[in-house]
C-alpha cells in the first residue's frame, strides 16, 4: 500500500474460541495498523475482553485500537418492513461513524481492520456498511475479507452432527422468520438471532433440536434432544445464563426426528 | 489418551487456501499419530498435493499417513430416492473401510485424524460414517470435530458480499434440489454439488449470480453478474477448467436483482 491507498481488512475471528482464528486472520491482524472497534455499550464485555486477549497474543507489533460507540438501534419495531427499515437506518448511522474513522483515524497508506465474530458473510453488517461508505464516495479505500469459522459450523462441531441430511437442503433463518421457513421442504433449519425461543412452536413432537450458547467460549452450553423433552431445559438455561452474563448469544439446528 | 482409548479427530482444513487452517486445526494435526486419507482415484490430485504440503509444513513431528481407496459410488441413479440410496450404500462401504483403518492401523491410545476440506458439517460424510461405525460396536473410540472455514464462507469473502439480506433467510441446496428450493420465500440461495449448471434456469432475468470455482486455491475463478449476462461465461469457464484440471468444484449464490 505504498501508493498511499488506505486499506480495510474485514477479518472473521471465529465464534468465540481463540483457536478458531485462521492463520490468514493472524497474518492480516499482524499487518494491521489500526483496529476499529464499535462498542455495544455495557453488554458483551466478555467478548470485548476476549478480543483484547487475541490482540495481545497475536499482534506483538505496534498497532492502535480505536473504539467508537455503536449507534443506538431501535429494536421495538415488530413488523417485517419496520425491522428492515430500523436495520437500514442503523446501518446508515453506523456508516457515518465508520466513514469518519477511516477518514480521520487512518493515515494514507495505512491498513485498518474490523474484527468480526464468526464469519463476516453471515448476519453481520460490516460489509454492507463498507459498501455504503464506498457508494458515498467521500473517502477512498480498498477492502478485502478474511472468512472465518461461523457459529453455525461451531454448533454442528460441538454436537458432532452434520447440518444437512443426504442430498437435502439447509435453511438458515432469523428467529422471526422461522414459522414461514419450516415446512417448505424436507431440509434442516438453523435458527439465528432468536430472542423469543421460537423453537417452542415445535414442542408438539417430531422435531429434534441441537442448541448451543456462547459457542466456543468457556461459558459454552449445549443441549440436544426432542424439542418437547428439552424445551424447558433450554428455557431455564437461557434465563440463568442471561442473568449471569447480562447477555446471551445462542443458535440451534432443528431436524425432523427418526429421519436421519 | 493414556488409558488406551483410541481417538479420532475430524478436522476441517478450509476450502483450499492453506491460510484458512485454524490454530486449532494445526494443534489437532500436531497431536495426531495417524492421518487417514481416502483417495478418490485419479481426480483431484492437486488437492492431494495441497494436503501433503499442509502436513509437511505444519506437522514436523513423527506421524503416519495411511491411504485407502475411496469406494466406488454409483452416480447414475437419477431419482431422489435412488440418489439417497446410492449415497447410503456408499457410506456403508466407506464405513467398512474406515472401521478397518481404525481397528488395524491405530494402536490403543493413539490419535487418528481425517482431514476434511471446508467444514465437516456441510455436505461431507465423515461424521455419518463415524456414527455408523460407532453404532456397529466392533471397535471402540472417541471422536471430536474441529470446525473449518466452508467453501460457502470463502465464496462470499472473495466476492465481498454477505450471504443474507437484512432479516431474511438463506437456503443452501444441492444443485438437484434447486428448482424446488427457490421461490419458497425472499431468501438468497447457495448452490453446492451442482454438476448440471442449474443456474441457467434463472436466465430469464431478475437474478444475480456470484459464482466461484477452486475457491481459495491458485486456480480460483470468480464470475458475478446477472445470470442472463454471465451464464455463458460461466459455462465456458467451467468447460475450460474441467478440461485443464480433470475435475471442478464450484459453488454459487443466487440473489434477486435490485433488491439489496
Amino acid at each position: 500500500m505504498s501508493d498511499g491507498t488506505k486499506h480495510i481488512a474485514v477479518i472473521g475471528i471465529g465464534s468465540g474460541d481463540p483457536d478458531q482464528l485462521t492463520l490468514g486472520a493472524v497474518k492480516a491482524m499482524r499487518s494491521t495498523d489500526v483496529f476499529f472497534v464499535l462498542e455495544k455499550g455495557e453488554e458483551k464485555s466478555s467478548l470485548t475482553r476476549l478480543r483484547r486477549t487475541m490482540l495481545a497474543e497475536h499482534v506483538p507489533g505496534p498497532h492502535r485500537v480505536v473504539e467508537a460507540e455503536d449507534p443506538w438501534r431501535d429494536r421495538a419495531q415488530g413488523s417485517r418492513g419496520g425491522y428492515a427499515d430500523a436495520v437500514h437506518d442503523w446501518r446508515r448511522r453506523r456508516a457515518d461513524i465508520c466513514e469518519r474513522l477511516i477518514r480521520e483515524e487512518l493515515a494514507p497508506g495505512q491498513r485498518g481492520a474490523f474484527l468480526v465474530w464468526g464469519d463476516p458473510s453471515l448476519y453481520d453488517s460490516t460489509l454492507a456498511v463498507l459498501e455504503e461508505i464506498t457508494a458515498r464516495g467521500n473517502v477512498t479505500f480498498t477492502y478485502d475479507v478474511v472468512p472465518g469459522v461461523s457459529s453455525v459450523s461451531t454448533l454442528a462441531a460441538r454436537h458432532r452432527v452434520g447440518l444437512n441430511r443426504v442430498g437435502r437442503p439447509i435453511h438458515i433463518t432469523p428467529g422471526r422468520r422461522l414459522a414461514e421457513t419450516v415446512g417448505n421442504d424436507d431440509g434442516d433449519v438453523i435458527v439465528m438471532l432468536d430472542a423469543h425461543e421460537s423453537f417452542r412452536q415445535f414442542a408438539g413432537g417430531g422435531t429434534w433440536i441441537y442448541w448451543g450458547a456462547y459457542l466456543g467460549t468457556p461459558d459454552e452450553i449445549l443441549i440436544s434432544g426432542p424439542v418437547e423433552e428439552v424445551a424447558e431445559d433450554i428455557r431455564r438455561a437461557r434465563a440463568a445464563a442471561r442473568a449471569e452474563h447480562g447477555w446471551i448469544m445462542d443458535t440451534y439446528l432443528l431436524r425432523p426426528c427418526g429421519d436421519a
